[in-house]
């Protein structure tokens, strides 16, 4: 759906139950409430409940905050295990993206955001190296360099220039922070800082080849498709909550090489699916599974 | 989904408007029902509104006879231009398969049912030639051979043969008439009285490649993937509402047989797929197009 | 391809030199051989080169014994490290299936042979269950039942079973063992005895989800397509040569049993793949990976 | 494959017969000719024999216009009805693009090249918009602007217009002219003029949907996947030899605006694997079909 007019998304989650639909679309019939889009979704193992609803703003008598004052009511006679927000399309969705060397993804997200594909505000790109800061400038983004010692080399200068990444970023509030093949793991604390908003982009189909050079790995192995996996970022390297997947076919004549180029194909559109998703809200985290309302 | 308990599906369309999914919700957690799989969908274009809805039978303190008979009171409320059915779980479907000479889909139903993987009632499997008899037989399900004249040879034979088709697929009134892999073209009254039951398979990714043989039209045009298409039939030929298509990849190297052996493999699945979906009450129709909440 | 002609088809490989094309080919001009299909390959980082090519036999003025002496010279002149050999598409192909309970791939493997898509000769079916007896039989196939003992409750009749099973299988001197979904790991004797005979479905997208309740595995990792690979057995579980591998979309709505469902379409059609390539001598073994010349 | 050596690509067609591929191995091995690549292919409809060879140019001991030499003394030996050609992977590759106001197919392209996954010379970039100057000028690629008018309203000025487009195509002797979504429909003159040489994307999965508009084509007909097609520019509209093609998935939740985001992400790719495949001298035409050596 990729309609123009103003909408607040809530989105949902408690235990399941009956008479939640009811509540949540009964408090917003008595206002009048245009429900644009609605999914639902009961996860059987967990128990738990999920929805997400996108409501007409001018549907509404008043605005988002009243409609978040008015929401919390509803879900506090729901119960006490409610986990919800409130979001309104009109705030447009600040992104910083984190970059090294390798441009595939990077050139294909500004290409989405200048053709107008993607409405987002990109504020910034930081990268360990300055490889990419030309096309960057080129769409008039800023571009940070912020260099890293080499892997082992300096442990107190990585922590500094992760500090500089840090404030680099958090200066801007941003609602995602992609790590567009950025080469660098997070340390634990920026994964519990940016918990829920840091996506990164691997390029295997995980839970296969976590780590470094997963082409490589994958040519070993003589796998017949390769993969990419777009996911939350969490303190365990390339185990967070995945958000999108796909592959790509490849054979016996595809060197490594030709599986890093013919990758970078599924990597960049797997990230500009998940990275969507998420910036609409409709990306719903539970344990360490994503339901995606899509 | 594949839960075993009795459920009641609720299908039902009307003009968009507010308070429709509070007023449904709203009448069923008046009664405790549990709601364990819904599903809403607005046209943007022709303003019509789709919802499908499963509850649990025995959350509800009445049959599926006075839920009908309820519901009806809600459909009223919301206008007159409503369309909706009710359907319970516990009542088996029944289907009639219609063949020919090529078995790939037979087989591959037979099996699924066999298997359990579809908990379907083949009531009977009518051919107009008798090369299926026994792997149906086998099966314990009842085989019909009604022979067709040759194409365009004897129009008062023909007629003749599919009105004795008519009256062994009447018989059963089934849920499903499935086209698989027939190869006769039905009669406009078939086509009206079947309206919404009749389920062929076609082996294109229609709208390309309409009629028949369309393997050697693809091998001609060069195409580089072949598919499938299974749709409702209707009066004009391979036109009816798609209820689900694939494609698997082909190139110079396949000749017309190899692409009709690739494609049985998209055939039996896509057909499947389908069948399922038809039978699980997820596909709504409107117009030519469908909805199909999977 | 699928031609009626009867051909010898060549398999070769050995260290990549100049030359060798013309040595192949020019001994088969000499006698007026028509390569009906060629194929060549050489591996970069092995430097091991491939080649695989069909003949019509009746090019040729001599038998395929003789094209065996013949052509064993012309692999002495180029090197002593040469693999090749030499079948005839008028031997049918034997094949024996190791079952258990689980039918779908049974199913499938029984109508491409029925339907005449797969023209060869299963020559038994051997089940550690007897569910899959009835439609066994149906298909004129005979059927044994071969009961194991509970996992690790008794070695010895466990080794006694696979006794059992080794004898059954041997008297046919099979082109292909196929496992397909038979749950009982092979013990390395038989690994060795029917090593590059001995064809696995493994229900996930290898190397993820090695082992037993792949399904399972996917489910709680939250992963967005399940798969299935076609392999040669190997001693070590799950890690022998890949042959054929396929995934199919799944999403949060998805359950467990319906990624077992819709996995089985996945695990029927790379195991019909992989099994034909095998038995058209398409597939080249080198090391731990497959040349798959479709 | 995507080695650095320098390589000359032998592509070669002619009717079937004996003898062919020793002719031509035994003619490079002669030389001490060292094939990096070879692929082989016998259409069986038409008898025509097609093959591709790349032979590393440091193993012969002369150039590329001695091997020409050479080998057209190999090719009359094999029949007055040849059709071939030698290129050298050391002449980089112009190729010229067209555009119009939707700039994914750019962008993407212009990405690729920026990286150096795809290694071409871009001479110039030629739109009837001008809406795509400032990215194809931030490359460092000249663009041009040539207006065109308003369809159907003035017939002198279009063919002024294209006899511009013409002169500025050119003046670069192109290897390849891109229709990257340009919108006007190539003059019978053009078409034969850059025959072989002109490379469209239509948005569909041809021969569905051909000419304006496929997506709103598509989502009228409800088909549950849309396409992209790469193929060959002749004077029939979207009828020429088709190079390469893909699809995506849609449902009955994609209006319009969706399926032609989620298509642009086939469009891009498909047109980039097809630009990529003719580059390297991959597709033969012989007819209205291709054959792809990948």
């Amino acid at each position: 759906m990729s309609l123009p007019e103003r909408r607040y998304v809530i989105s949902f989650g408690c235990p399941d139950r009956t008479g939640i639909v009811a509540a949540i679309s009964g408090f917003l019939a008595e206002f009048g409430g245009w429900i644009v889009e609605a999914a639902y979704h009961t996860d059987q193992e967990t128990g738990w409940f999920f929805t997400r609803q996108e409501v007409r703003a001018d549907s509404l008598p008043f605005g988002v905050e009243e409609l978040r004052e008015r929401f919390a009511g509803v879900a506090e006679e729901l119960g006490g295990r409610t986990d919800w927000r409130i979001s309104d399309t009109a705030e447009r969705r600040r992104v910083v993206l984190l970059v090294s060397k390798e441009g595939h993804c990077l050139y294909d997200l500004l290409g989405r955001v200048a053709s107008g594909e993607l409405d987002v505000d990109v504020r910034a790109v930081i990268g360990n190296h300055a490889d990419l800061a030309g096309i960057t400038r080129a769409h008039g983004i800023p571009f940070h360099h912020v260099p890293f010692p080499r892997p082992g080399a300096d442990p107190e200068a990585k922590t500094a220039a992760f500090a500089q990444v840090r404030q680099l970023v958090d200066a801007h509030d941003p609602h995602a922070v992609v790590l567009a093949r950025f080469m660098q793991v997070l340390p634990a604390e920026l994964c519990v800082a940016w918990s829920g908003r840091a996506i990164n982009i691997h390029h295997s189909f995980l839970p296969s080849f976590v780590g470094a050079r997963p082409y490589h790995q994958a040519h070993t192995r003589g796998v017949k498709l390769v993969g990419a996996t777009c996911h939350y970022v969490t303190a365990e390297l390339d185990a967070g909550p995945i958000i999108e997947q796909d592959v790509i076919r490849v054979d016996h004549s595809d060197s490594v090489p030709d599986m890093v180029r013919k990758g970078r194909d599924i990597e960049k559109v797997v990230l500009a699916r998940g990275l969507r998703w998420h910036l609409e809200d409709r990306v719903l985290v539970h344990g360490n599974r994503t339901v995606v309302f899509r």
